[in-house]
């Protein structure tokens, strides 16, 4: 009904996160309703992209460069190692400017239903660079998941022997979070670590 | 922060319609993840969507043939003109499988704070397709929306030299839907239209 060229665009389409079949279609027709300001121009930056993003060697990052920008950038403090889940979780903490040390990308969670050991996550490589004279802390933040807690462990057990701290992020109250819609867990977390004012 | 490239990548991405900022972050991620079998797929698919679907010259579809797949089905029906907004409704038309006359793509609605008049709708083109020997029908598809209705309403006027019945879809409450979430006046347009049963 609507040629092979837009089928296949919306076949495609609908398999982005977040795109069901309908809004695959809606996009579809605005990408060619937009031909010249935003389809060719969306796939160009597609094309670039795939050509020129690739994972960095040192901690797993997504960039053009290898080492990526926050490996090679020389004002970044070396003694900070933080632990995460994936890209997505590293660009989290960017966007909070709160971070300023280096980053290790796992590419995933322990996980014995889904055949992921610690040969996947290249644990043995976050060790070794946890091993380094300049590294002092560890700061694990998988998420608050059983997955993200049991990964957790494990790498806190793998680098009991390495002369570092190890850390994890704090739980407790969003900011901005009203008590009425949080979970009794993080509740219970957030008054078992209270602080004095 | 993530390179020019996935940069450019989120900032075209957040202005398809549905993507903010966040969930374009998201898909230019997912995209990366799955570099060889979605993002240059995609990209190809969006090049050859770029370089082949054009506008029916006949009806204002898209498609890669002009005129459109539609335009040239013989076995479509001759004497039934379906006028459509845009493409989006055209397909929304074809997916019932219930129309299998011809279509008439307006491309907007009439708008006098928009600017639009019937020359940008090329309402005389359509007026000229009506007064050809073998259409009886024209069936005016445009939104319930005080836009689509005026320009219905317009439509049906420059039509009313030409020897063809002018119809349009008929209101009432959606096939599935419950009175308690209808507003007052699509059950007002019910009442009135009520049928013997």
């Amino acid at each position: 009904m609507v040629g092979p060229e837009i089928e296949r665009l919306i076949q495609l389409l609908s398999r982005l996160p977040g795109l069901g079949p309908r809004s695959a279609r809606r996009v579809a027709l605005h990408l060619v309703e937009k031909r010249d300001v935003l389809l060719l121009p969306l796939a160009k930056a597609m094309a670039d992209a795939g050509e020129k993003v690739k994972t960095c060697s040192v901690c797993g990052n997504f960039d053009s460069i290898d080492p990526c920008s926050i490996c090679s950038d020389h004002r970044r403090d070396d003694a900070l190692l933080c632990v995460v889940e994936d890209v997505g979780a590293l660009w989290a903490m960017e966007r909070t400017g709160a971070f300023r040390g280096r980053y290790h990308v796992l590419g995933g969670l322990l996980s014995a239903l889904d055949g992921v050991g610690p040969e996947e996550l290249g644990i043995a490589q976050l060790v070794e660079r946890a091993r380094a004279p300049q590294v002092t802390e560890i700061i694990l933040c998988t998420p608050a998941t059983v997955e993200g807690a049991t990964t957790a462990h494990y790498i806190a057990d793998r680098l009991a022997s390495a002369d570092v701290m190890v850390s994890g992020l704090a739980h407790g109250v969003p900011v901005g979070g009203e008590l009425d819609y949080l979970d009794d867990g993080t509740i219970s977390a957030a008054l078992r670590a209270r602080r004095a004012i």
